[in-house]
């Protein structure tokens, strides 16, 4: 039996020799107490944690797993891929019961983990698509099949009870289902990969979990494998399976986006294990022409629908645009682990913005429906849907709400970093300064206004560094102006000692690089790390969204609370309604003889957060407005 | 035996009581002499034909009807509906040899003829998928089968030879087809219809071909089904199939826009054979909808690579424009049965448009590679393609540039109408005024002038119609100003008589309607007919494309003729290299603190006509430029 080894509870947890700046504190040292993010853990623990219940029984996704331990006798139903939506669902419910127990998640859990294990077979395959429609099928559709994209899925929630509750059996499971597959690919260069990355990242994990190193060398095997343009043939090009480049030597980020992303955050880790300089210099290098040309607004991921994937540099549709919920949940993690890896706040900022934006837009606010996709433009209507049969975000959003706090902050050699902001308690143990209690006090995202009291620490010297937002006009620590970065504070510190940030989350707008040519002449309202967006149902009655633009010379301003959305606060803008009548007919006209546009109606535009969008109707929506100048 | 009753030849023949104003001249009556569209006809002839026919020998199609011949024993090749494209070969074959006899040409369309009916089952049946791979299969896979839209294209290329060479050999194969098909599809209600319209337009031809009433019947039972929901599951929603709406109750036009156009033109056929006026009111709705708000600046149709769709309303983004070659061929015979069904210009307009620029685009200026989708903007580079592996294109481009003389010029009881213009011969029978040539000289589309002299003529009075463009900005036929629309010249012609048509064809600047999100703030170039574009090949060395804007201020103006691309004539216009290197690393920016353009760099810049694009590198490419003020 593998014996767990990690005493940090943690979606991440560095080795004691990994190449890391930063290290994640206990889980259960942070408590998010109150705030936007705290109600979107508590709706995920109350609401739609449960759904995800109903839904993979209703769906038959533990029904296949039933199938294949022999305990149910029907047709196999949903895609190949749907066991791994029970162990995202496991892997959320692991986080959430070590966040705060819970009798009714726990039996849930415990259920579910002895179905997974009866089913899996006595040399350790589980995977409920071969079982029980093919056997003959095992290991040989591994461009399409999704098999060790699922035993990635069956690790992360195996590493995730481990850590979280202490429960070794799911791990065990886990271990069972990587060694066979060390066995059949860790030395064979034949023997491939899979189309989907995925258990790199888990293999890591579990090598860390496990500290059994056969895990490390089977994900850097799996992950060198690719680039040797092994999956030809078919609907897709080997830059959609991440195969065109080497995972050291790949340039430019492209093909299906969460493959893309989880491969990243893969080999992401294995520098962090190995230190091995040239797969962070890829992953850099591909970050960089990411976040600089290839990330919406929201923090969302990927342009195009064909393929699920990432476009051209710039290629940036509002309307089109695919931006996966899971592509957001894996930037998420790609990120963080490049924050630990560096340092750099540049990574946090975009946790954040996707965080708040082209992520919390895949959950409605009551917690109970969904978006695959997270366009910002809608024409007609959009609906949430309850389930998908392709399921992938829906459990995956579940174990990122629920593992929320291990991305609040870290600690190094030299203090406590905070990275994200919510109202909380943080307890931590700071090298050579012992435990750390810190207490949180905020209305952030809402409110700029950050206290950071020390609650406890001991004698010595250390240094409390809080992130300032690349998007704060202005900061300040203390009173004094501060730099977009880390604002550090080195002292003695002593109990009940405060340190405020403040930071200018005041309405602003935001104009794209000229280069972005979907959105030429237009800007978008954020307000602090928040995007929003104009949704029809918000305009004067017979206005349309296609006819509406937005001034320019006066600033937006706050609005006051939206009791239709949860309270969350509106934001008002001067705009115009635009008199297109002379082009109701005419798609395109000789310039010199074009349709004047009639004199707009000026008119006070309601802008909500992005994330809260088609909560009230599903109309209409859109981020980007045309400047009316 | 089938009794082939038409003496006209041509790709669209309303019968004598069919609901047109206007009737299709008999193709080998009109003779286009010289210029852009002979020389299209010309290497499609010499060229694209033969090219067909190695690759349809090299993909295996022809294979594939060899086997089910039971003329060769291997394994069937490429797409379950691969035989469409030896039927559109042939169909191409038939115009092409009706145009000028080829013995080469006869011998191929003999031989695949001969083979084409050993294939065909004895009860009628012709489909080398069901009979090589599946014989159980038959009438099982209606939605994605395509079987009767495979049946629709033999049925086409039986209907053109009969017309086109008078060999009624395959029009005996597809009237046996079709009998089965009626058999099995005309009296059961439940039998369905197929996935992919074709065959509605297909028999409504095979009834003007034979006077089978049953063939109409049978359009119309297959037309009316659609719109019930039998198209359900799978990837695509029920408006890819065109199964959403009724046809005669449909209001919006979308889903696979290559369905939707055929459909449509079946529709207008069907309007025009039957009087229901349900269908042309349907029809008009949706081309309302289409020209105004669906249809890119080159004619292409199609917003959406994902299912190959047609967008919302002013939903065309250029860069995932897909535009497929196809779809502007279904576009441009909708067009011109319209044109048929109710005299008016905006359907020769559209059908001008369409040619010219995103039906043309699809084969490169030699003859020999293609594209399938024709984008208004590449970054990178986009390389035409020898052939495909569905090869619906290639040789659906090759029987229209066989048809083109088809659509160049009509009659009606009051004359003849001109709407294409070309160096070409006219030989019409006008009634009541007897038989009518005209000679007509011109150097269109390049040169707005144009000649149509009478060679020969009776006495009676008639009307001579010429198609005045609506994107002329000035016209005057013999010196008068005439208006967009027709310019009818009534008179008592005699031999040698001539009217002189003046179109102003000097390039211009087009603006897109404010609406069209995607080209926000861009111009575009025009001259004539022709749109323009800009390749990154014609930038001065170090400019990117992505950088460049045209200056709105000055026009563009003719630069001569371009060696490199057949000597079509070239643009230039006044432009500026914008320096964005302040954005070089930010994707967004605060408004107030975002970095300014630097002073842009004059250039003059070179447009070329966009159907020549990519035929000397493959570089970026746009057609629609930001402005620079």
């Amino acid at each position: 039996m593998t014996t767990s080894v990690s005493r940090i509870s943690s979606s991440v947890v560095p080795t004691a020799s990994a190449r890391v700046r930063l290290r994640p504190i206990d889980g259960r040292g942070v408590v998010i107490r109150d705030g936007l993010l705290a109600d979107r853990q508590a709706v995920n623990r109350e609401v739609t944690l449960l759904r995800g219940a109903e839904e993979l029984e209703r769906a038959g996704t533990l029904d296949n797993l039933r199938i294949a331990a022999g305990r149910l006798s029907c047709e196999r139903r949903g895609m190949v891929f749907s066991d791994s939506d029970v162990y995202k669902w496991l892997e959320a419910l692991a986080w959430e019961i070590g966040r705060e127990p819970s009798a009714e998640l726990e039996a849930l859990a415990q259920e579910t983990i002895e179905l997974v294990a009866a089913a899996q077979e006595p040399d350790g395959y589980l995977n409920s698509w071969c079982q029980v429609v093919d056997p003959a099928w095992r290991w040989t559709d591994l461009k399409d099949g999704h098999e060790l994209y699922c035993a990635g899925h069956l690790l992360q929630a195996g590493v995730a009870f481990a850590r979280a509750t202490g429960d070794l059996s799911l791990l065990a499971v886990a271990c069972r289902a990587a060694d066979l597959i060390d066995e059949v690919f860790g030395q064979d260069p034949a023997s491939g990969t899979d189309g989907h990355p995925g258990i790199e990242v888990a293999l890591v994990e579990l090598y860390r979990q496990t500290q059994e190193s056969r895990y490390l060398t089977l994900a850097d095997t799996l992950a060198t494998r690719r680039g040797s343009g092994m999956f030809t043939g078919g609907r897709f090009d080997l830059r959609y399976y991440q195969d065109a480049e080497s995972v050291r030597e790949a340039h430019s980020i492209g093909g299906h986006a969460v493959r893309a992303l989880y491969l990243a955050a893969g080999v992401t880790d294995l520098y962090a294990e190995t230190g091995d300089d040239a797969l962070l210099a890829s992953a850099l290098r591909q970050w960089d022409e990411l976040a600089s040309a290839k990330t919406y607004l929201t923090g969302g991921i990927g342009s195009r629908h064909d393929g699920e994937s990432i476009g051209d540099p710039y290629e940036l549709p509002p309307d089109r645009a695919y931006c996966e919920t899971c592509a957001a949940i894996a930037n998420i993690m790609w990120n963080w682990r490049l924050l630990l890896v560096t340092g750099e706040s540049r990574f946090a900022d975009l946790l954040e913005r996707t965080l708040y934006n082209g992520f919390l837009s895949g959950l409605s606010l009551d917690g109970g429906s969904f978006f695959y996709t997270n366009p910002l433009q809608v024409r007609n209507a959009k609906r949430r849907h309850s389930w998908h049969p392709v399921a992938c975000c829906p459990p995956n959003i579940m174990r990122l709400l629920a593992s929320l706090h291990h991305y609040i902050a870290t600690t190094s050699d030299a203090g406590i970093q905070v990275h994200q902001y919510a109202t909380s308690t943080i307890r931590a143990v700071v090298p050579g300064a012992g435990p750390v209690e810190l207490a949180i006090e905020t209305g952030y995202p809402w409110s700029g206004s950050v206290s950071v009291e020390v609650v406890s620490c001991g004698e010595a010297e250390w240094t409390l560094s809080l992130r300032v937002p690349g998007w704060a006009r202005s900061a300040t620590v203390d009173g004094q102006p501060v730099a977009p970065g880390y604002a550090t504070l080195t002292r003695r510190w002593r109990r009940g000692e405060r340190a405020v940030l403040e930071l200018d989350v005041a309405p602003r707008l935001t104009a794209p690089n000229p280069r972005i040519d979907a959105v030429r002449g237009c800007v978008a309202i954020e307000r602090g790390p928040i995007v929003y967006c104009f949704e029809g149902a918000d305009l004067p009655a017979g206005a349309s969204l296609a006819d509406v633009a937005l001034q320019t010379d006066t600033q937006p301003a706050d609005s006051g609370r939206l009791a239709s959305l949860a309270g969350v606060p509106g934001v008002s803008a001067d705009g115009v309604v635009r008199n297109l009548d002379g082009w109701s007919e005419i798609e395109y006209s000789d310039l010199r003889e074009r349709p004047r546009d009639g004199v707009g109606a000026p008119t006070q535009l309601l802008a909500i957060p992005y994330f809260t969008w088609a909560n009230r109707d599903t109309g209409a929506m859109r981020v980007w407005l045309p400047k009316s100048d």
